[in-house]
């Protein structure tokens, strides 16, 4: 292998790989990068043997070959480097030369052939979405997704198709952790025709939201019977999909709702931070008491002191207090645009519904907290 | 107490005492912040019973009082707050009513009887800088104190009055972990006439550092028999001195050199980043070698792999070769400015000098590694 490449795309195609890569693990492996040089282009492949990530980057070979060697150091050598152009050799004993300006490092490398070996693709059907879309669909989602591994079943985002209000088919992306649930629809384009129930590792679409460069990006989404695959350009990262059921999430959602409150998103989160600094540190409980023309949030905490915060707030139904972990709000607004926040209510242990007006294709719900 | 501050002033105040208070220690007073409302002021004082400081700051004054509170709740509070003035009143309890907008907190505090007892300032001398010159001078120095509490003598700031080349007497700052050492100048208006030998512990450089917000400002630096203080308009930081016997430091400095190396700042600061990825992890260490028209740096991991960078230098005197450890440069480089740098050096064990062209008021002493 004998290769000339900008340093800007050897460091795009080392960042996207730091994702992908384990760094702690028994398998030293599962930290390198194979390089692969062919043609015109230096292809990068990682993985962590349920996600791999194949992307191909322009450059100049010399001469072809492969080499497998650890991704974190040749990433840091590439940012610290200062010319334009990186040159990149086998020399002896399976070190890569790394030449650029007045620069010159050898890293240890091992042959091509001690990669791990890439799982093989079963593609069944494909569906394509933008890549601004795919994200702002990601986004909504992932921050409600189990991050205890012991709940099998809510460690992944739930795929389904669904009709849209418009009669349109769109897929659905749905997470819960038992507390909270979150799901948000993409219209696609292509057949889905989906045969099985899909459950994403979390990793995978965090790793599909940091590889989005462009929000008018075509990018593929692949089902399988056993994996999935998101593909943009000349880069594709294959998932292994999560085994494990995901929980009957409709019988959540309340058909009806006795209460309708409308909210300022401005307000209503500089009051969750304030309100937020006197919830307890276990479980971020917060008073919430819907009234006629306002919220009022409230917290309490022996040690530090007490907190009433009073939010502008239009309610539609009968007044009500309950109480709610302030994080999983924030959540929602760190996720979400717009001006307003639409609240729904049951009663005072039914779970809330939070809405963007103007937007029929996302949904919040959160499960209220029994004040002590 | 009753009174009316901006959010902003409360703010600035409230940010000064962080650094100040203690938040691992037994004794919840050390993290707490005492308020005194008195005449057309808030003052502000905090103490680790090392350091105090005391800073006032325009309010309007409706009643007169003090109290005592933990001053990263009060910080926290503060900093959400998003209306333009904030009202602060002891309510019952000793609490602390903080009203602003439609906020309302209370947070927990206790009568300022409590608050521990001020040290009193046994001033004997004065003297007068800038905050630009007293900043220079700090960040020249403050890297190369020990970080080691057994280095009993190190721990601190050596402070002696000096004659400059142009027979004026200037204030030195000398500081050294046992590798390496640095000292830095500041021209002062008025009577040192220091009497005693002065060791500042390393938090009071690194908050008076942080304390100056404008270059002009008049700062007097005030000399007792046990203590200092850094005074600005209506703030002070009253220090105690490290007890401790600061070595001889002079007897590191070569008198004469053999050799004279001038590097370009950028290229060789970028050159010790590269070669840090190779040295090891222990003791950073990276081979110099000092040639005729270029530096030439290596280093080599088992593991990693190795790496040769190459500094374009104008070498006075024989070739060189010789060892570092690459972030004792590095930290230099940080503290400084200016494009060039000068080495000086004897033997391949000998201290090497560091000096900046064009400025005669500070210098760095780097102590070399036996190469494995």
């Amino acid at each position: 292998m004998d290769l000339h490449i900008t340093r800007e795309e050897l460091i795009r195609g080392l960042g996207r790989v730091q994702g992908i890569i384990e760094r702690r693990t028994t398998n030293p492996m599962l930290s390198h990068v194979l390089l692969s040089a062919r043609g015109s282009s230096l292809r990068m492949t990682a993985t962590d043997l349920h996600h791999t990530l194949i992307a191909d980057y322009p450059a100049r070979v010399e001469k072809e070959g492969d080499l497998s060697l650890d991704a974190g150091t040749l990433f840091q050598v590439a940012r610290t480097l200062t010319a334009a152009t990186v040159q990149l050799r086998v020399g002896k004993g399976n070190r890569l030369q790394v030449r650029s300006g007045a620069s010159e490092f050898n890293i240890v490398g091992t042959g091509g052939e001690d990669f791990p070996n890439i799982p093989v693709r079963d593609d069944r059907s494909t569906l394509g979405v933008t890549g601004g879309t795919l994200r702002r669909a990601i986004e909504e989602t992932l921050f409600s997704i189990s991050l205890d591994e012991n709940r099998y079943g809510l460690n992944g985002a739930h795929l389904e198709e669904v009709t849209g209000p418009d009669g349109q088919p769109r897929l659905r992306i749905v997470t819960t952790d038992g507390s909270r649930l979150s799901y948000s629809e993409v219209v696609y384009k292509g057949q889905l025709g989906m045969g099985r129930k899909v459950l994403l590792p979390r990793k995978a679409l965090a790793e599909v939201k940091k590889l989005i460069d462009h929000d008018d990006a075509d990018w593929q989404i692949t089902f399988g019977e056993r994996s999935a695959a998101f593909t943009s350009g000349g880069l594709s990262l294959m998932v292994r999909l999560v085994e494990g059921e995901f929980p009957d999430y409709r019988q959540v959602l309340p058909a009806v709702h006795k209460r309708r409150v409308t909210v300022d998103r401005e307000s209503f989160g500089g009051a969750l931070k304030r309100a937020l600094i006197m919830a307890s540190d276990r479980n971020h409980s917060v008073r919430f008491a819907f009234e006629e023309s306002q919220l009022v949030l409230s917290a309490q905490n022996l040690e530090a002191g007490d907190v009433r915060e009073v939010v502008p707030a239009d309610l539609e139904g009968a007044p009500l207090f309950t109480g709610f972990n302030v994080k999983y709000f924030q959540d929602i607004l760190t996720a979400t645009r717009g001006d307003k926040l639409q609240i729904e209510l049951g009663e005072a242990l039914d779970p809330c519904i939070v809405r963007l007006p103007e937007r029929d294709d996302c949904l919040f719900v959160v499960m209220p907290m029994r004040l002590d």
